[in-house]
């Protein structure tokens, strides 16, 4: 007697679709096979008619995460559960840099936030924001941790995390040696900074100023630059948020020269235009960084995955209330940027990507679980159907059609940026690590099952892999 | 009670390995999962230590091919014997080109003479020599009975089979309607034979000068005309035994634009160089179209392989014996071109690709059965060790040491091109849906079990499926 | 006391114009300077308000060239006084290709029709058919004797003068070591006949048909073949009549690499696109090979020429008189290719080139003298003013406005491509070596006074400076 | 009867090399032609036997400069005499940064400096060192004024003159809309700063270590930047002493892309490597920024002058004494970089260049005279020996071997990289506005005689017109 039969559905694995059931017991998975061979269960999970994918992954999420005088809503327990609602069973978010503190002292402070509190299992990338000797020697200690993924941010120079090139190569140097990932906030901050003065003393601070003050060759030169020193220090290099057709390009051609870069995109680029900031009750809230871009860039992005240059869809959840946005109602520089999105992902993407036929439903799962465990050392733990990974389970139904209303949704915000959209496709039972922690779209768990995630370095085996294909 | 279980193997699947058992039942497999799970079986084969492959998938073999005077030596029952001892449990054979037969006639004679010999599944590639409009009117009844590529011999205008652009291109055009793959011999055979005329002109006919008066360029600029033709008709192209740096950059240039093009290599051009030409006494057996190339031509194509541009391993096996071979002993205008391969081609892969950190274990699997499944519309039938997938499974033992011996191979020759080698890596049991055909290394299945394949066409949602990698 | 001075113009000179004098003396010229510095002279040429151009030189001119059952209407005489009244002071033209003679007969009796009639300086093109040992040997010959380039057709297979690429390569590889030019039509003539036939089959044989039956790529491949071949040569090659954005795309690519391709188009490419070929009464007049293409390859041409991968412009002057086109009226098969154009090349581009923007009068200059001069082993003694060289020049009134009217031109035919334009600019005197041979627009000189001009071979270091700016 | 005739020389024109004399009045040339056109004139230069070249332009000069504690030895006087004897006629300076002082009041101290003490003429770039609204708007006022181009280091942030990226995109884009040139010391003055610093910390110091502390990524990265915001802003832009393969490679793709992106390097990176600082006596004499490259690197700027990339060769005269420069013997930080050239450019680049075949005289005239003169707003009235143009004039002995001896040399400088280096080819005559200020190699000049050239700006069509050939 085992603990769980997944039946009838369709499995999501990387290579097709096959029809088969998944047997579950002490939280993984056990046997992938035809009903007449599974062995008695506890529970059956009935998946007929449905997709099973392997849980979601989203490896860009800011819970607590300070900008301006604001903070994200979101607390480890609300975004948690908020994930497991939508399809998501891991989540990576960041140490944040404190003055006075050390990194390791980031990351266990962070962890004594987590702890006790998340419902799904999580990782941390750490943030620095320099390369000092002291720093690089706690990268190495983190890294044995399982702490395997550091960020840098190329941008934001007035809130103390911008980092020269001096900084950004140490570490990329030092990453290298370590088999640790370089992940980047890919924007030229010094430029950004001078447009915005600029903007500012001509009193051109709407929301709809906003993406004109920061054109794509501010992220275009950032991702530039981050590639040549990647390519300089041999670091493995992770692209945030990409939102261009031009650092699409610059990512594309280092790819095919071997440069090992990753990039990552988030439903905002790919579901949005700039238009949004034309808005007039609320362009502003569409505020976050990069901006959201032209149709022709987010055109570009579609093919950019179809061709697999971008390989993860993170959502950078940030969620912030109306009132925190509103702020910076008629000033774009007083809002804090960022958009609510962990729990909408997957159903967003199978809305516009999958039922438009811009993906197979198997480059959904790529995106959303196997490249971002792949890619953060977490497979072949997380990100597969397969016996001996953890049971991390998503039965999603690809005929359900509903409209996305806010105030569904679970998230601590009160605004969406989808609100009103008619989508397709929806969760309906998640399980993690065996544990059906959402039910008929119900979230079942409790806080505090989440654990955190050591996460493997050096999958550059992986990585040659993955370029076999 | 189920037929068999493959027991405490290493599954090797896309993704990874996994750890895992078999479950087989009634010539599918049933289920993937924990010893615990599987169900009770006839027959356990024990896999232990072992990696478990899916079957073999060799989409380049030539059974009783004439070629000048001689005819290749093995016959449907031997070669598919030494296929399946050699881990393959699929064979893509050709129907050849007859003068005044339609190329309908020319499939149902081939197969007359496979069916009830052939020891594994097979499938045909037609030959085609025209494009004249009744010809392509048969390859859409071909396409509809599952015969769906085509072959075009670029060179060989002697022989009659010589294709000029507009066969090429007509018959390319078509393929692209009807979903169908048209693969070829790219060789210019107009300069190859200007070339030719001329060495034998200066009397320069020794084995040592075969490759020099077919340089790199002859196979060059014919893939360059091919990928030219398949980038104006939209047409899918496969290109057979890719041998020279050349042409492998032609591809991965084209591949890069969007062409769809698959590359082919075959064991001879990863593992001679064009020394063996030298040698004295049985230079000439190595003789074969296009012929073994430079030490850089066969770094350069495992580059590729590890790139993902040559995404397929065939072995072009044609199988002549030395008697026929020594017609030409001094004279390569008179040596049939060809090298028997059928049987060798997974350990001599394991040997130097896998064993020497060239290629994970992932790629041997995906280069020898998975992409071949793909490329010629026999996925997921065939190619994946999945529920409800043909049990073509292969046990093999990667820590065998052994070395080869003519005498102890089974293709119907008396020579090898790699006798004396030492190897790494043999297939221990080679199941074929679900039957048992070899145990421990000796045949134990008959002739005339294997069964003609009806192939897929269209498969272009396969084709940017791959791509999304 | 020097024969003639050349007063108050602006001197056409590659680096910029200068306002200078020109000296002339016994057919060279002999100073260029300020008017206080100029000898006396026995003439003055008033230049003042004009500018002085080097002597035009139209390296693709076809005089008395047969095609189907009609010859071109022109003989030296007409041909060399057109040329001379439109600014070009020496053609060069073709040795005809004649079962049974030899090379070198054929450029002798070639010169025999051109002696003593032609009125400007000429020279021959050799055309080869095949690459057979004995005509190998008379290129050497002719090379000496100063027939330095060599023509070749990619296509017209039922005219019997189309080679293949064993000859393509064997001409190409002895003209490699010879320091000889190869000079190619490039249209891919197997798939040309092949659509031909096709077309015929079905009854499309309109003018309007024509363009369609020669798509872009019957350019595009024999371009990038000749290439293919002449990077594995070495040796040095001329397109004729580039027409193509495609072809261009290939060529741009081929400079960049190191490959010699020196590119020609010709005006009726840069000024008419193809639906010339719809207009009722006359479309099947503007048939030639190949086609006038689209307004787009025509917008790509005129940036290849700005960007210098185009540096000469030709006429591919082929002149039959309205009869003759009439004759395939509505059977586009039975149309005689070829337009007339040698007369109405410079003031055409003048027109559309430098009064439109598109290139400045030095580049007028360079792709109509300096650069085939150069191309062709003609430089110094022609393409240039400078001291020492022939005193080939051209006073060309920029200024004068004009209607093209058939009636008024020179050459023998009694239509125009370009009747009723409206141009702008005109050579008002022409200098043939010393001697005044066109006098305010009228014809003042006499049939036969033109000589054979011996060019040089193996210009590389010329071409090898070329690339320097 | 005029002022002067050069007699017999061969004159180094654009297009080629042509034998004819020159008639030189009122500081004009007025004639090229043939002996027996030429006017009397009251002085007869001979130059049978040498190249006629046009005056050398000296775009990278620094006369009395700071660095460190030190200042260029050089003063107007000495520096303009020398470069005359090395048949230099024209050179341009640099307006220096000063706190508190505003560009205009930078040119106008400079010119005071100059104007009574140059020998010949010269122009000034003007330093920038940030964007601010004050300083575009004086860039305007220069440039009426015919200061055309402006210098910013992307280096030494110590010394208080590195611009952000900030400043480089305000000036490029108003240099953009000016029609003025933008000119860049690039070298990532961060990442060298953070180098340097590990070295010193690790005791790393020596002349042997220069090098190393600033590989070749230093100067690549910045070329790429700078390249970038040069296709953001349109800017044109000029890269000062490329030094390296990889930054050649970003400029030819620049170029290739369309980007108006122009190079120079200087004699010391085409003719030494990096071993010159293992010399155990002087190695730290040859300090300078970027650092002398490996003999790779030289090949590959030699190829990159062969093609066209690199278009103009400056010294970057920067000449300390060895006395200052041994102020650093054992520590590379303390030296002052920089090394003399001015007056052994041409005879250096003879020697290596035009005698071992790598580039043509006429390439030479061209990177040293044609090419600058046209970059920086000269041309027609420098560069060019033609009517109308300034006599600046060099006829040069192509055949004179010499050892190059500091002693002999004028600069004032105790020392030179190339001492006792054996060299063909020296300058004879200098003319300058057509007095012969140079003898025999004797400076016949006089001090104060040189004049301030105002430039013009917006070259754009000069540019188009340069990629023509």
């Amino acid at each position: 007697m085992i603990d769980l039969v997944v039946q009838g559905g369709k499995l999501v694995l990387p290579d097709a679709c096959h029809s088969a059931d998944l047997a579950v017991d002490r939280g993984r998975i056990v046997a992938v096979g035809t009903s007449a061979t599974m062995p008695k269960a506890r529970r059956i999970v009935d998946a007929r008619g449905h997709y099973v994918l392997p849980g979601g992954i989203d490896p860009h999420v800011h819970v607590r995460w300070p900008f301006l005088a604001a903070t994200t809503a979101d607390d480890y327990a609300s975004a948690s559960m908020a994930a497991a609602i939508g399809g998501t069973t891991t989540l990576i978010d960041f140490a944040h840099p404190k003055m006075g503190s050390t990194l390791l002292e980031r990351v266990t402070n962070r962890r004594a936030e987590a702890d006790g509190n998340v419902a799904i299992d999580y990782s941390l990338h750490c943030v620095m924001t320099e390369g000092v000797p002291e720093s690089l020697e706690q990268m190495g200690v983190l890294v044995e941790a399982g702490v395997t993924s550091f960020k840098l941010y190329m941008a934001y120079r007035r809130r103390g995390i911008m980092v020269d090139d001096a900084a950004l190569f140490s570490v990329m140097r030092h990453a290298s040696k370590l088999g640790a990932l370089v992940c980047v906030h890919a924007e030229n901050g010094t430029i950004a900074d001078a447009h915005e003065a600029q903007f500012v003393a001509q009193g051109r601070v709407k929301a709809a100023d906003f993406p004109r003050h920061k054109p794509n060759y501010v992220e275009a030169e950032a991702i530039q630059r981050a590639i040549f020193w990647a390519r300089q220090t041999g670091a493995r290099l992770y692209i945030f948020h990409l939102s261009t057709a031009d650092g699409l390009s610059l990512v594309r051609e280092a790819q095919e020269q071997g440069v090992r870069v990753i990039a990552e995109t988030c439903p905002q680029y790919l579901l949005l235009d700039e238009s949004v900031y034309d808005r007039p009750v609320d362009g502003h809230c569409f505020i976050c960084s990069p901006p959201i871009r032209s149709a022709s860039d987010k055109e570009a992005l579609w093919e950019g995955i179809a061709q697999g240059v971008i390989t993860v869809i993170g959502t950078d959840h940030c969620a912030f209330t109306l009132e925190q946005k509103n702020i910076g109602q008629n000033d774009f520089t007083q809002v804090p940027n960022g958009l609510p999105g962990l729990e909408t992902r997957i159903s967003l993407l199978h809305t516009e990507g999958v039922v438009k036929g811009r993906i197979s439903v198997n480059q959904l799962a790529a995106i959303t679980s196997l490249n971002p465990a792949r890619t953060f050392g977490l497979f072949p733990r997380k990100g597969i159907l397969a016996p001996d990974s953890d049971a991390d389970i998503v039965v999603f139904d690809p005929a359900r059609e509903w409209a996305l209303s806010p105030k569904e949704l679970h998230m601590n915000v009160d605004w969406s940026p989808y609100a009103g959209w008619k989508l397709q496709g929806a969760p309906v039972t998640t399980i993690s690590r065996g544990e059906v922690i959402v039910d008929g779209g119900e979230f079942v768990g409790t806080s505090g099952r989440g654990r955190f995630m050591q996460r493997a370095h050096d999958t550059s085996r992986v990585a040659s892999f993955e370029g076999s294909f």
